[in-house]
């Protein structure tokens, strides 16, 4: 058998460990429940407890850890991270050297979901790829010649944050404009209350149990599949932002791909069918033409088998 | 003595040659005026007349040349270049490599400028880069390890078509708001001549002797500099809309240097103040704080430089 990787994905509601293959196939896996008041120290103990218990635990090679926030990954130190609020300036990589004596690799979950897709959706197969991740915050990762590029100082890949409205909503990164202001959830479900209050939906609020507040990207998607012009009007917006984001993405970087994952990308043609509107009228056409589009079928697995694969960045 | 490599800068008006040792250092050059009424043929004889004679052309191991339009690099072939209109479908490689039995590389001028200018300002010394070309078109290249970045299919580093205005301007290229449309030599005259329509500049008209159509740039800087209200407003707005681009294009590159360079950048401090300002109003702390942005020194040598060290790329 080949070489094998540990992959872990620290979730704030899940940690999914598996063992991959040296293809990214998943041999073995498990998830336990984010213990969130637990001490970082206790998290740590407890996950490789429970991986030392894979049956091929012996065979792996390395382990990779993917987390959301801000990671030194040379360091493998996790300074901040969002959904984990007890974990701040972790020692993850020395911690978990010390428990395994393998070598491991810290990133964030933004890097690691896009070595994931390279090797899931992609195969390994494009020599250069971006990865899209659509959810609360809208991220991304870059691949070259195979490789994940994190740039000078290791922040590279902030696609949510290139401006394509000059002097649009501002964000939270201090920018004005950002694509994550148009196609980030709280942004996505903003503009459909916001168009609630003057136009009727036949299927939202009924949906939505006549409760705003239970809004949310999935509601809105069955609603427009349904025919719901309201619902239909704001995918429609946020496919024609996230058209015009890729746009500049494929003049920027002439890609073999760009693979979108995260949870909005679940809204498949609505979100495409506008997009790729956007797409033919704004990009170089030979980039275009160069450039195939993938949602993500393994959004889900993306962090923990791209946190194995780590070992190969 | 070291290799030595020869550069060519085909240009509309002239055709700048050199050999450059194996760190860019100019050795010898010359150049002439483009004949742009000869065939293709000819011109190329003739240059290759004119290069043989350089004293060490005997140890230039390889040649390069760089020229605007569409280039196929793999091939060598110029499939059309602007400034040469007789110039469609040359094999620009293997005409020259017939005539002087060494290797040949050919490339677009920004590709040629930015390499140039990965030599010549950054001395080798950054990982990535960013360059970008300020001029008629807004173009650039990206420098990934040292390395320029083609992309899948030769197009990447469409810098100037990033959109940073969802509805803005319409584009030559097809799209909307591309930084090019407020930032290109066209549209920066065309903004001073709209706002002279309805406000009074004290010197602009004077230096234009009373015909907008001498209003260039560089006349635009001069009456900016003695203090003219109406083209200080131009260079702001210029100013500030390439810092949203330079902040985009930080936070997806996070590079350790983005060189400006072209016609425009010599417009210094009148575009790098307000430019400066958006910098650091919208780019990641991080990001903006490793990258250095300069403004070359060498704009006019970049194309025969970079030319002569396509055999680096």
């Amino acid at each position: 058998m080949s070489e094998l990787y540990l992959g872990i994905d620290m979730g704030g509601t899940l940690i999914k460990m598996a063992v991959v293959d040296s293809k990214a196939n998943v041999v073995e896996e498990t998830s336990v429940y984010t213990d969130i008041k637990a001490s970082p120290k206790t998290v740590i103990k407890n996950i490789a407890d429970i991986f030392k218990k894979f049956k091929n635990y012996d065979k792996v090679k390395s382990i990779g850890v993917g987390i959301a926030g801000d990671v030194d990954y040379k360091k493998g130190l996790v300074r901040f991270s969002p959904n984990l609020p007890k974990w701040k300036n972790i020692q993850l990589k020395k911690e978990l050297e010390k428990l395994t004596k393998k070598t491991v690799y810290v990133d964030n979950d933004a890097n690691t979901a896009s070595i994931g897709a390279f090797w899931l959706d992609i195969k390994n197969k494009a020599d250069n790829m971006v990865c899209v991740t659509l959810g609360t915050g809208v991220g991304g990762g870059i691949i070259i010649n195979k490789k994940l590029y994190r740039g000078s100082s290791g922040t590279a890949g902030e696609i949510g944050h290139i401006t394509v409205e000059a002097k649009g909503r501002k964000c939270n990164c201090g920018n004005s404009g950002c694509s994550e202001t148009y196609i980030g959830v709280k942004h996505i479900i903003k503009e459909a209350v916001n168009i609630l209050k003057t136009k009727k939906s036949k299927y939202i609020m009924k949906l939505a149990e006549n409760n705003v507040k239970n809004i949310t990207p999935k509601l809105l998607s069955q609603a427009a599949l349904k025919g719901d012009i309201v619902a239909n009007h704001v995918w429609n917006n946020v496919g024609e932002k996230l058209g015009i984001l890729l746009a500049s993405l494929i003049n920027i970087f002439n890609p073999d791909n760009i693979v979108l994952c995260g949870g909005i990308s679940n809204a498949g043609k609505l979100l495409m069918i506008p997009a790729k509107k956007e797409i033919k009228a704004r990009a170089f056409k030979t980039s275009a033409n160069a450039c195939k589009i993938v949602i993500s079928k393994y959004t889900s697995k993306l962090g923990v088998v791209g946190a194995a694969m780590l070992v190969k960045n």
